[in-house]
C-alpha cells in the first residue's frame, strides 16, 4: 500500500532525535528562555536575512494560525480570507472562537491576488460590517499552488496602503521555497509581509512552526498573547534544539522539502503523460488529480490517499510527497495504475 | 550552581527518545487515529482501571487547561477557583480568552474544601452573576500542597449534588501520586472527579498531558473543541509513543516523580532541623521556604530557585526537585547553606 | 421627497406614549420583575396560545440574534445560517465576538430548506470542523421573502431529528404574519422552532424585541445570558408597558403591519402592471425593484431607498413600506416614475 | 411603603415624553445619522466645553461599559479595576464574554488611588500575566462615594506616563456632578480621562447612556464596535431626541440629581443624629447604613431597600435617592423609625 496521504506522517529527521539526545543532561530555564533558542532563533534570523525581527518558536500550525491572525487585532476587526484558506474550513472555528470574524473572497487555484483583495476591501464601507484589518493568506495554497514574488509584492502593497497587516501560513512554507517554480528564498520573505511563519510540522521536526513578526506594530506583548492561547511550550529548549539542528546549515531546512518535490514532479509528470488531470496547477509537493469512479477504485486498492473534493461528476483525490518518499515508490505506484 | 527552579528543566527519559528512535521509519496517520495513540491510550485505561473514559492527548498545561476549562460550558456559566488557581494568575488570561470568567476563592494553602465551595457558590443567586458550572482545582496544587482523598470525595460530593463539574488541573498529578503522603493511586481518579489529566511535561515526556473524560456529558465532540484550540497534535503519535513508553509498565509513570519526591523530602527534613520556616506544610516536591534578606542573598549564590512571594517583611522561595535531582545535589545544596 | 429607506423611521405608535404617560408617577422594580413586564408574558403567552413559553422583552434585534444564537452553545457548536443572513453580512461580526462561527448555506431568495439544511450538515464529518447545532433563519427574510408553513415544519423536523436547534429571526416576524401570503398566525409560532422572537422596533413600538423560548434545554439560566450580553433594560417596566399596550387587543400588534402589507401590495401590484422587474418574488412590505441606470437616476430625485446589490448590470433597489405610510404616497410616488 | 431600592425606578421626566410626542410624525433615517442625534451630540460637546470628542447615544449602562471596555483592547490586554466594581460583580461576566480579564485591585471605599493601581501594575512584569491596558473607576461608585478632582488627576497621569487608558463608567456621573461634595463639573470630564460615559439612564431618560471618546486613539471604528455588541439603537433618533431634551437647557440633565442629593442630604443628616452609623462616607444619592437585626426587622417593614453586605453581625442596607424622591417620603421615613 502506497502512502500519499499527507506530509506529517513521519516523526522527524534522524539528526532531530541525536540532537536532542546530546541534551539530555542538561538543565534548561523554561519558555524560550534557554540558549538553544535564543540561538536558534539568531540562526533563523540570519537564514532570513533580517537582524529585526522578532522570533517564536510555536508547537503547531493551528496555534500558530491563531496567534498570527489575533496578533494586533481589536475586536471589530476582522481577516480577509480565500474561501479555500485553511482556517475557514480545517480547524474547527478556531479564529472565531478568539471573537474575529473571518470575511471570505472566493479564490481562484486557492490563491489571493491584490485585485480581488481590493475588490471586497472596497464592500466594507458601514458599521454593519466589520473592518477588515489583516489578509490571510496560505504558501504553499491548500491546493498546491505557489504564490510568485511579484503576486506577494503587489498584495503587500496593497495591504501596506490600506492599513491592512499581511500574515502568511507558511504551514508549508518550505514546500512554497523547495519547488521549482518559486522566484524567491528565504531571505525574500520579511520583505513581502508583516508576519508569517516557517513550517516544522512539514518538514522534518517532530513538531513546531517558527513564527516570524515583521512589523513593530506586532511585537509589543507577543508572548503575552502565545501564553494566553496555550501556544508557549514550557520545555521550550527542545524547539530550540530542533530548530538549531535544522538552521544549523542553512540549506538543512530545506532539504527533505527539496526531496519531496522532486518526487512530486516525477509523479505529476508521469500522471500527464498517462493523461491524467490535474484539479490545479502542479506547483509543489500536494498533488490534486481528477479520477472517475473506476480510476479512483483502482487507485483506492493500492494506495492511501484523500479524496477532497468534487469536480463534474468525477472526484478530486490528493497526493502527498515528502522527504521520506521514495523513488522507487512513486515509480511502484505509476506503474500499477 | 544548584537548579531547584522547576519541574521541566530536562528533556526526557532516555527511554523517550529511544522509542521514538525505533519508529522512525513509520508511517502513521495523523491527529491521534493512529495504532500508538490508541495502544496508549488502551494502556493509560488499563492503569486507570476505567474502561470507561476517554482519553486525548494535549500538547501541554495550558492547553489541557482550556479544555478542561471549556469542555460543557455555555456562555452565561463561570469557574470556580482558588485564587492562587494556576489559570487565575499564572496563564495570561487564557480562560476568560474563551469567553469565560473565574470566580475566586480565597483559599488556605492553595486548596479549596467542600464548605468554602459551597460558601461561594452560595451567593451566586441573582441574574447579575454569572452561573458557577464548574470547580477547578489543581493537584498537586500551586502551593505544592495535596487534596486528601477524603477531600476531594466530598468536594465531588458537593459539586454532583449542585450540578457543578469537577475538573482537576494534574499537571503534576504524578507528583501527588509519588508524594508518601498521598491516601489514592492511579485507580481512584476517575471517582473523585468529572475530568482530569495526567502530566506528561512535568513527569518525564518531552512534553504532553493526557487529558481523563470521565462524565459522559463532556465526551461529546471534544475532538472538534481539541482542534479549535489548537491542542491537536498534528504528529499525534509522537505523543501516543511517548504514553506507550511510560505506560507499558504501570510503574514507569510514576517512577521519576517518586524520586523527586524523595529528593524533596531529604530537602525538606533537613531545613527543618536547620531550623528553616517552610510557608506551606511539605507534601510533594515544591518546596516553600521563608527567607530573611541574608538568607536569602546566600541562597541565591549558590542556587537557582523562583521568588514566589511575602511574608511579614521576609520572601518566600521556591525549591523544586526532578527526577533527575541528584542526592548529592541535595546534600551539596544543604552544606553550602 | 418620498421615504422608502426602513421600517424603522418613525417613533411609534402614539398609544405606546399615552401608556407611558399614564404610568409617569410609578415605582417600579428594576430588570423586568415589575408587574407591567409580568403581565405583558402573560398576554404574549395567552396571543401565542402557549403557557409553556418563557418570554424575555429585549431592547433591539442585534441584541436579540446574539442572545438567540448564543443560547445553548458550547464552544465548539456553530450555526448555520442562509448566506443572506442578517447575522452574517449585517451584524458586525456580532456573533463571531461571541465566538460561535457561522456556517454558510447558499440560499435562494433568501430562505433555507430542509434539504438545503441537510445537504451542508452532512458535509460536517470531521473534527477539523465546527458542530453545527443550531439553524439560524429569518421570517420575513432580508429580501422580502416569507416562509410557509409546510417548509418551516419540515426544516423543524430535520433539526429535531438531527439534535440542531431552531432559532427564527422575528424582526419583521409581524410583517411575515401580516402578509396575505401568509398560511400561520401567532397560535402557530411555538409548534414551529425552539425560540424565536417577536419584533417590536419594526411593529410600532419604541424599541425592543419579544424573545420567545419554547425548547427547556434553552430556557435555564436565560436571565444571566441576557444580563451578560448587555441586553437587559434596568427600565425593564418601560418595555413592559409597551408590549402591554400592543397585547391588550390581540389583534393591535399587527395591525400596523397589516396596513403597511397593503401599502406594499398596492406599490408592487402597479410596479408590476408599469412592467418593472422584481428581483425576488413579492411577499411581505419588502419589495426589490430591479433598476437600469436611467430609472434609478430618475427614481433617486423623487423618492429615498436603498441599493441592495446588482444583477447583470442593473442595480437592485429596496423599498419598505410601514405602518405609517400613507396611500397618497404610494400613488404619489407611483405616479412620478 | 418607602421605596428606596434603586435609582432607575420611574419611567423619565415629563418633558422627554413631550418631545417624543411632538416629533411623532417625523421620519427619519437609522442608527444615529438622524437631525436629533446630530444635534444632541452638538449640545453635550457645548456642554463638555469640548468639540474635540466623538459621542455616541448608547441605549443601558452594561453595553456602554462593554464598549468602554473593549475599545482599543488587544486580546493580551486586561482591565484594571477595584474589587467592588460593577463590571466585576454585576454584569454577569459581561467583559470576560469579550475576552478581557479583569485584574482586581483591593480597594477602600469603592475607589481606586494613583498608588493603589501603581501597587498593582508593577507586579505585572511575565509573559504568564495579561497585560493591563485600560483603568476602570465608577463614579459615583458602587458605595456611593466620589472622586475627587485630584484623585482624578492623579489616576489620569498615571495612566497616561505608563500607557494605560482611564475609562470612567458614568451611569451615576449626573449624582457624582450633583453632589455638593464634587469639586469639578460638566466642562472638566474631558480632560481627567480617555473615556467615559454620562448616565442617562439614572438621570431622567427613559434609558441610555452617551458614551464621550476623548482619546484619538480609540475613536476610529468606534460605530463597528457599537453595532458588534448590540449596543447600536435602530432608532437612535430616540435617543436623540430624550438628550436635546435634558442638554437643550444645559443645567436641567442635573436638575433631577440634584434634587435626589438634596433629599439624599436630608436623610444621611437625620440618620447621624439619629446616631445610626453609615457603612462609607455619605457623599452622594446612595446611603449604605449599618443595621442589626432588630433595627433590619423594624426598618423592612415600612420601607423597600436593598441589604447589600454584611459588616461584624450587622448587615449595609442601602437606601436611594432619585429625582421623584418627595422631601414627606424622607420626613416620613424619618419619623416611623
Amino acid at each position: 500500500m502506497y502512502f500519499f496521504v499527507n506530509d506529517y506522517n513521519s516523526i522527524c529527521y534522524p539528526q532531530i532525535l541525536d540532537a536532542l539526545k546530546e541534551a539530555i543532561d542538561e538543565k534548561n530555564p523554561g519558555y524560550g528562555t534557554d540558549p538553544h533558542s535564543e540561538n536558534a532563533r539568531k540562526l533563523i534570523k540570519k537564514a532570513l536575512g533580517d537582524e529585526n525581527v522578532d522570533i517564536y518558536l510555536l508547537p503547531g500550525g493551528t496555534g500558530a494560525n491563531i496567534i498570527g491572525a489575533a496578533a494586533g487585532m481589536r475586536q471589530q476587526d476582522s481577516i480577509l480570507s480565500a474561501n479555500t484558506g485553511h482556517i475557514e474550513g480545517h480547524e474547527a472555528g478556531s479564529i472565531e472562537a478568539t471573537g474575529l470574524k473571518i470575511e471570505l473572497i472566493e479564490a481562484e487555484n486557492g490563491k489571493l491576488t491584490k485585485d480581488s483583495i481590493k475588490k471586497s476591501y472596497q464592500t466594507f464601507t458601514t458599521e454593519y460590517m466589520t473592518v477588515p484589518k489583516k489578509v490571510y493568506i496560505s504558501n504553499t495554497t491548500e491546493l498546491g499552488t505557489l504564490y510568485k514574488k511579484k503576486e506577494l509584492e503587489e498584495i503587500y502593497a496593497y495591504c501596506r496602503a490600506n492599513d491592512l497587516y499581511l500574515f502568511i501560513d507558511g504551514a508549508r512554507m518550505a514546500a512554497a521555497l523547495a519547488s521549482e517554480k518559486c522566484d524567491y528564498d528565504l531571505k525574500d520573505l520579511t520583505k513581502l509581509c508583516d508576519i508569517f511563519y516557517l513550517g516544522g510540522t512539514k518538514a522534518g521536526l517532530l513538531f513546531g512552526e517558527a513564527l516570524v513578526v515583521v512589523n513593530n506594530e506586532l511585537k509589543k506583548d507577543m508572548n503575552n498573547l502565545i501564553k494566553q492561547k496555550g501556544t508557549m511550550l514550557a520545555k521550550g529548549f527542545i524547539s530550540g534544539i530542533m530548530w538549531e539542528t535544522v538552521f544549523k546549515d542553512q540549506d538543512f531546512y530545506l532539504k527533505g522539502s527539496k526531496k519531496a518535490y522532486q518526487m512530486a514532479k516525477i509523479l505529476a509528470d508521469c500522471l500527464d503523460k498517462k493523461g491524467y488531470k490535474l484539479a490545479y496547477p502542479f506547483e509543489s509537493n500536494q498533488i490534486f488529480v481528477i479520477l472517475d469512479d473506476n480510476q479512483l477504485e483502482k487507485w483506492q486498492k493500492i494506495a492511501q490517499f484523500e479524496i477532497t473534493g468534487e469536480k463534474e461528476d468525477k472526484k478530486i483525490i490528493r497526493l502527498v510527497t515528502t522527504f521520506r518518499t521514495k523513488e522507487e515508490e512513486i515509480k511502484g505506484f505509476l506503474e500499477e495504475i
